[in-house]
């Protein structure tokens, strides 16, 4: 039996199904399927892995499939279309359902297009990455990147349901797996002390895929970004925090070329940027910010920004951030382990010193 | 003094503005834009005649335009992305303001824009455009084309406000005018034979740009249009009325080619076939069909789809409309004049007698 979430938004609420073996059941996409034609949306890695299983739970539907190319790299405008020019030449109506089968990127842009496509087809996401499951199927937004800046042409778009068949994380590379546990690191530092103990006792088993290990990680990810989603779901305030290490990730991923790092990765490095920066402002010890570099690094993320990336780059790249308001840039940073708060009140200069001192 | 409208939508109300010299004046601006930058949307037409008069009034903002190219044929993916390379040029965050400063399509694509910016910007609509002011900047669709199929890419999102500044249609081309006579037509036959027989008496005012009964003209339209959204946001019911001529049109724009027919001289032919096929089904008398026509020609608008467009092409173009709902075609008919409905329940041979007689 799954586990079941569901996050609490009023005529848009929708459960988050956690489990194994999910993924060909056909009872967990009936309640949320409209209309007869399903289009799903994937990749050409994951596509030969699951493809096969999630026909296996919509015989009952007129399934058709368009498969993108693997990569941040590809999530761009053009590539969103391809989704478009699929719904067209099959005809697709607006009653029509788009499912993602796939990581963050996926996910992101399956949403963006079924929140467009004859401004709204219903979605359901099918999250195969860590990074997916624990962070960017929940919550609604969705979008595709520009060259100037990540995730900058979007929606806000609530999925019908959100199935994560932890299965799924057995074929998953070392690497991505890594990049997920970067987020499930970020709820334990934004809101949750005792989960960062029971993440520092339980790295190992983690990145063995204990399944054990991996479903309560999940469960308990999912549970604090439904909470913060269902209080903020556009994200006019505390849904801010979830960005923590996002900022310094985003100019991270843009600098270094899309595809070069993996999200995950840039926003380990970038949670330890903002540790840093917290420090300098005296909210954190030395020790506890030693303790994050750490937990960054037992995780297998790089804790720092390229060398080649200059701090006046950095800043150059953080300044067209979303979290820029009227001007002023604003962090999401650590006033104590498990406690973020969302700040343009810091010292431009103690800014400046964290991103010149970043090859720590 | 400006006559004012509202549009009711609860938290997303907001107002109509209709009068002469508007534009200029920076009192209706200042309670809907947020932060300090404003990115105006406009065209190559449009912006030597009214991008001044428009600064005049944003003389406290940091206001940057973007000059699209002018015509329906524009309105694609590609050139949606300028607006996107300006904002980001310009480093525009989250909280700036969009204006769409033109026609139907600056207001379609800038919405859309708007929407889509950092995952929804401010915005607000300028028509200057005869259509747009009864139409197409009221109610919040936004969109743009795909090659098989025109709005088939957008989003629900509502503007600030709409000013309406009337002065604008002095530079009007007349079969501009004429397309927008077209939407103003349509609010009659779907809703209020009243004003059909109105419009019958007074075409000849509107046709020479009388500014009383062109103000009036968009005054009853936009309350019409007003009262639908109002109980319809999202087009679930009702809302589908205001597409009287318009699963026709589009088929004509698309099979036409975009840019060749204007949507509303589209929408003018689209209307006619409608009340043909309502006459076939016992609707409307012989003598009420030929009132439509009657009525649609003396706006200056055509009364049937281009000759080179066969039957088999039309419906093959009207098969992927927006109001194909479980592979069944709805359409918009006449109950009677003045009363308009939505119904799948229709001969289909009746469908193809109305196509293959369109060259009446």
């Amino acid at each position: 039996m799954p586990q079941t979430l569901t996050v609490a938004l009023g005529a848009r609420a929708y459960p988050i199904q956690i489990g194994t073996g999910l993924l060909s059941n056909p009872d967990l996409y009936r309640p949320h399927l409209q209309g007869a034609q399903v289009m799903i949306v994937t990749n050409e890695t994951v596509a030969p892995l699951y493809l096969d299983p999630l026909r296996e739970a919509l015989t009952e539907y007129r399934v058709r499939e368009v498969i993108l190319p693997d990569g941040e790299q590809y999530k761009t405008l053009e590539v969103w279309n391809w989704i478009f020019d699929a719904l067209l030449a099959e005809r697709f109506a607006r009653d029509c359902t788009l499912i993602a089968l796939g990581g963050g990127v996926i996910g992101d842009m399956a949403g963006f297009a079924a929140a467009s496509y004859q401004r709204g087809a219903a979605f359901i996401q099918v999250p195969t990455t860590l990074l997916a499951q624990v962070d960017s199927s929940v919550g609604g937004k969705t979008g595709i990147n520009h060259p100037s800046g990540k995730n900058m042409i979007g929606a806000f778009y609530q999925p019908r349901a959100v199935i994560a068949d932890t299965t799924t994380l057995e074929t998953l590379p070392q690497r991505e797996l890594s990049a997920g546990l970067a987020e499930v690191l970020k709820y334990g530092f934004i809101r949750d002390a005792a989960f960062l103990d029971w993440l520092e006792s339980h790295m190992a088993e983690l990145l063995g895929r204990d399944a054990d290990a991996l479903a309560y990680a999940i469960r308990r990810s999912c549970e604090i970004k439904a909470e913060i989603v269902a209080a903020d779901e556009l994200e006019t305030g505390e849904r801010a925090l979830l960005n923590f290490g996002h900022t310094f990730g985003h100019a991270i991923e843009t600098g270094a070329g899309y595809g070069n790092w993996l999200h995950g990765e840039a926003v380990g490095a970038g949670m330890c940027l903002a540790a840093d920066l917290s420090a300098r402002l005296g909210w954190l010890t030395e020790s506890e910010l030693e303790r994050v570099r750490r937990l960054v690094a037992s995780a297998g993320l790089p804790c720092a920004a390229p060398n080649e990336l200059s701090a006046e780059r950095l800043i150059d790249l953080m300044a067209v951030d979303k979290k820029v308001l009227n001007g002023q840039l604003r962090l999401v940073l650590l006033r104590q382990l498990g406690e973020a708060v969302v700040t343009a009140e810091f010292d431009p200069n103690l800014l400046c010193e964290t991103l010149a001192a970043h090859a720590f």
